[in-house]
């Protein structure tokens, strides 16, 4: 279950691949995104870099004294460099070679003019992202871990009464995320979203000492972590019985949703994904009301490739793993939003989140 | 309480005052790093940027329309600019002038290169930074409130029985966090540390399911945020009578605790202060097992300026807020560390966290 030295020993000779496809081609890159150093070492400090070499033998992990047990036990294939600059380090390791690679995006201007000297550098783009949108079936178990505790921690909510008229947003958000514990997680995903009333209308609403009222959605927007691999759920229950315009909004909520997790295929364009379910709600006239993309992938970030919305680019790979978040938001009275985290497969999607999404009234 | 934007203006006009030193002279700073946008405009959503001009009709603050209400809200005394681009949005209202700023720490490689055309960058270090070591009034308030938050946190914990024999160190970590958020705090300042036993020699264990056993030290570092502001605090108790070694390291680290505190005067050279905790510890043969900074400061982000340790340099400012937190840790037996916040002051340091450091047996 732990991703092995294996994994990560597959994912640095894919990117070394990748490496010899570049114009011109890298005789190294040097990885300073820690979620990348993570995802090809399985190293989880601080501080830490890696060299993926053109020649396996120059691969290397740099951290400092403080991780000497800690490398050696996650990335004890990899040679070890302990210095606290980490990135000096390792371009010290690759000075004899050519051209070495860096994250342009992740290192800071002041770095790379510190570093520039070192060697000859070379920016590069989301070279370890692009690898990481596909998962394997070692990350998939980890997220599929990460959905069935926020499904089970959910579960525990509803079963023990504490989405009920008079608790507080922060209350339910609170025991949520002790319930995520509970059932295992090693963190929460993200800062739970618990939004009730008029405050469902708001997409990203903070909880705060709002007390839930009958009649008012509930929206929760939560997910556990587990062994570094997030979860991302989303249900809108209802505080009683459901008025004419929550059932209409809740039915085109959950249309919109199927038609989007019925277009995840391998291959297809990720805005005609995005599309597929905005047409729904576009279609019953509240497009205005949508007001943010259908969904994101989701890995050892809680927001990573592809983006699935008008502004997102390219098609949807097989095994990549996504959400698929439609919502309708009506300021001053409430708003619902379903949101499921599904794997892409050939054979149709696989879903992770698998709480009831049919409208519970409590 | 909740800080003015007539802090925020002031901050402003010393930032300000700080551009027209450089050399050359800054027309304007461009401020991208999300701490400094909160310190100097009081806007805390994910994108943001700052522009602080040399003449103050030229200052702005951009976001994108997600915050169109909150900008309106949080930072209604400047002019604000709403655009997904933040950095080049306000590039552009600052076309017509000079050399302008940049946070070169702050601003990748990638994002630098995009916005080098847009107008004469200048890179600089820490002039928001630099600032922020010295606090107001008012940010002195929003720490003592995390610190009794946390110090109040802490009593219920140990007053309702939950530091036993029996427990896991998640379990108390759990249990202190919810406790911080029913005193009121607004998330946790970091993950805290709860370490038993042997995982007490471990100065930053992250806790497990490892079960508390008599005769055990335990180590909680821990602290609330609020309002943007952090606590730092570390206590360490023993279940049951303490053995003579736990008695002679913790008293140790008290005195040099306490030469710590005593050493935070105005104008003292950071590596002095360190020095004066450590030469106890080194005079009593545990110089090895002392293994970091002395402290370090503490605001708007949980590890700031200045350092206190053998790599500070500069002096003490009169109304830095640091932490002295000395330790002594025996591999595979157990450690202490004892850790306060406090504001430098010319009278003497102001006690933020008063929980007692007296030995408590549990």
């Amino acid at each position: 279950m732990p991703q092995t030295t294996t994994d990560h020993a597959r994912r640095r000779d894919a990117l070394r691949a990748a490496l010899s496809r570049q114009e011109p081609a890298l005789d190294a890159l040097l990885v300073t995104d820690l979620d990348n150093v993570r995802y090809l070492a399985g190293f989880t400090g601080s501080n830490g870099a890696v060299l993926v070499a053109a020649d396996p033998d120059g691969d290397a992990i740099a951290t400092d004294g403080r991780y000497l047990t800690q490398v050696a036990e996650q990335s004890g294939d990899l040679r070890a460099v302990i210095e606290r600059d980490v990135a000096k380090a390792l371009l010290a390791q690759a000075k004899a070679k050519g051209a070495v690679g860096f994250e342009a995006t992740a290192l800071s201007y002041a770095d790379h003019a510190r570093l520039a000297p070192e060697a000859h550098l070379v920016p590069t783009t989301r070279l370890v992202e692009t690898l990481r949108e596909v998962k394997d079936e070692g990350e998939i178990e980890l997220l599929r871990r990460a959905c069935t505790i926020s499904d089970q921690a959910l579960a525990a909510l509803v079963e023990e009464g504490a989405v009920r008229v008079g608790a507080t947003e922060t209350q339910v958000a609170r025991r949520l995320e002790n319930l995520m514990y509970e059932f295992g997680a090693e963190a929460v995903a993200f800062e739970t979203i618990v939004a009730a009333g008029p405050n469902s209308a708001i997409p990203h609403h903070r909880p705060t000492d709002a007390v839930l009222a009958a009649g008012d959605f509930v929206k929760i927007d939560f997910g556990a972590r587990f062994q570094g691999y997030h979860a991302d759920e989303t249900r809108t229950f209802v505080l009683g019985e459901p008025a004419a315009w929550q059932r209409e909004i809740y039915d085109l909520v959950r249309a919109a949703q199927t038609a989007g997790r019925e277009a995840l295929v391998p291959g297809a364009d990720v805005r005609a994904i995005d599309g597929a379910a905005r047409a729904v709600i576009e279609e019953a006239g509240y497009g205005e009301q949508f007001l943010h993309g259908l969904g994101h992938g989701v890995g050892v970030q809680i927001h990573e490739a592809p983006a699935l919305g008008k502004l997102g680019s390219g098609t949807l790979s097989d095994g990549a793993v996504v959400t698929v978040e439609p919502g309708v938001y009506l300021p001053g009275r409430g708003g619902v939003r379903i949101e499921d985290t599904l794997v892409v497969r050939a054979d149709g999607p696989e879903l992770l989140t698998r709480t009831t999404k049919d409208l519970i009234a409590l």
